[in-house]
C-alpha cells in the first residue's frame, strides 16, 4: 500500500514541523497556515491531512507518546538483557517515570507539545478525551507494577497501588511543569522523584 | 489619590474580562482586542493599562494568587479562632494545598489562567520570572511548616523539609492539571493529596 505509506509519512512530516514550532516559539496562536509554512507545503495540502489545529495537536501528541514509550521499552529491554533476567518492578517503574521527565531534547519537545495540548484541552471536551484514555491506562500499568512489587515483598503492604500510581503520575507531571519553567533543573526533578520513590518503597532513610 | 485608585480599579476590571475569557473559551490565540471587547472598552484604552498580552496575563495571575492567598489565610484564621490557639503546621499546610486545588469556581478560574500562563511561559524568559520567584517562596514557606511539625514531633525525622515541600507543590500541580482535564474529580484529587499527607506525616496506615 504505497499510497497509505505516503500519507503516514506526510502526516509525520507535518507533525515534525509542529514540534519545531512548539520547541521554539510555542503553539499559542499558531495557525494551520503557520505550520504549513514551516512544513514547506501549501495550506490546502496540509488541510488534506489535518482539518484543524486540534486534530494536528492530538496526532503530534500521540506520536510523541509512542516514541517515548518505545524509547523507555528499549531502555528496559536493554537493562533486562544486561541483568540476564526480568528487571524488578521498581526498576521498570523508575525507567518509565524518568522517561517522562524532560531530561533530553526529545522528551523536552514532547513536554512542550503536551503543554500546548494541556492549555487547549482544558477548554475542549474532544481534546480532553485523549488524556482521559491515556492517563487511566498508565495508572493501571503503574498500579500493576506496584502490585507485583508488593507480591515480591518489595513494597510495604499498606501502600494502595491505584492511589500511589496516580500520585506518582501527578508528581511527574508537576515536576515536569517546573522543569519547563526553569524553577529547577531536570536533574533536580529526577532527584526529587527518586526521593519520593525511596519513601514509597520504604527504602533505607537518609539517602 | 483618586487617580491612582481609578487606574487600579480599571486594571482589575480588565483582568476580570481576561478571567471570563479564560474560564470559557481559553486564552489560546486571544488578542488584546478580544479582551478590550470583553471589558467593553476600546483597544487604545486597554493598551494604556497593558502593553501586551503577557503583561496582562502576569497581572491577572498575580491578582488571582493574591485572592487565593487571602482566601486561604482567612480560612486558617477562622479555624485558629475556632480552636482557640494557633493551628498545627499540618493543618495550615493542608489548608494551603487544598486551597490550590480547583475545588471551587474561584480556584478553577485561577488554575485556567495559570494553564494559559504556563503554555506561554515555557517559551518566554520574562514570563517565567513570575514562577521563578513565586514557587521558591512557596517552597520556603511549606518547608518552614514541615520543619515546625518536625520540631513538635509531628513529622518523622527522616523527612527532608525542603525536598518534601517541592514534592508537595509539584504533586498539587499535577493533581490540578488532571482535574482540569477531567481525568478525576476535584474531590478525588483532594483524597489523593490527603493520602500523600498521611504517608508524609507517618499517620496510621489503612485510612
Amino acid at each position: 500500500m504505497p499510497k497509505k505509506v505516503d500519507h503516514d509519512e506526510r502526516r509525520r512530516e507535518i507533525s515534525e514541523a509542529l514540534w519545531r514550532i512548539a520547541s521554539t516559539r510555542g503553539l499559542d496562536g499558531v495557525s494551520l497556515r503557520d505550520v504549513a509554512a514551516e512544513a514547506d507545503i501549501s495550506l490546502g495540502r496540509l488541510q488534506h491531512y489535518f482539518r484543524s489545529k486540534d486534530e494536528m495537536l492530538v496526532f503530534a501528541l500521540r506520536q510523541i507518546n509512542q516514541l517515548a514509550e518505545r524509547r523507555i521499552r528499549e531502555g528496559v529491554e536493554k537493562a533486562a538483557a544486561g541483568l540476564g533476567q526480568e528487571p524488578p518492578p521498581r526498576f521498570v517503574l523508575r525507567a518509565c517515570v524518568a522517561g517522562m521527565l524532560p531530561l533530553d531534547e526529545h522528551s523536552r519537545i514532547g513536554q512542550l507539545v503536551a503543554a500546548a495540548y494541556f492549555a487547549r484541552a482544558v477548554h475542549d471536551e474532544r481534546l480532553r478525551a485523549e488524556a482521559q484514555e491515556g492517563i487511566p491506562a498508565l495508572r493501571v500499568f503503574f498500579a500493576g507494577l506496584l502490585r507485583r512489587a508488593a507480591e515480591r515483598g518489595e513494597l510495604p503492604a499498606d501502600r494502595d497501588p491505584d492511589d500511589e500510581a496516580m500520585i506518582l503520575i501527578s508528581l511527574v507531571d508537576g515536576l515536569t511543569a517546573y522543569t519547563l519553567l526553569h524553577v529547577h533543573t531536570p536533574e533536580e526533578a529526577l532527584r526529587l522523584l527518586d526521593r519520593h520513590l525511596d519513601r514509597l518503597f520504604g527504602a533505607p532513610v537518609g539517602r
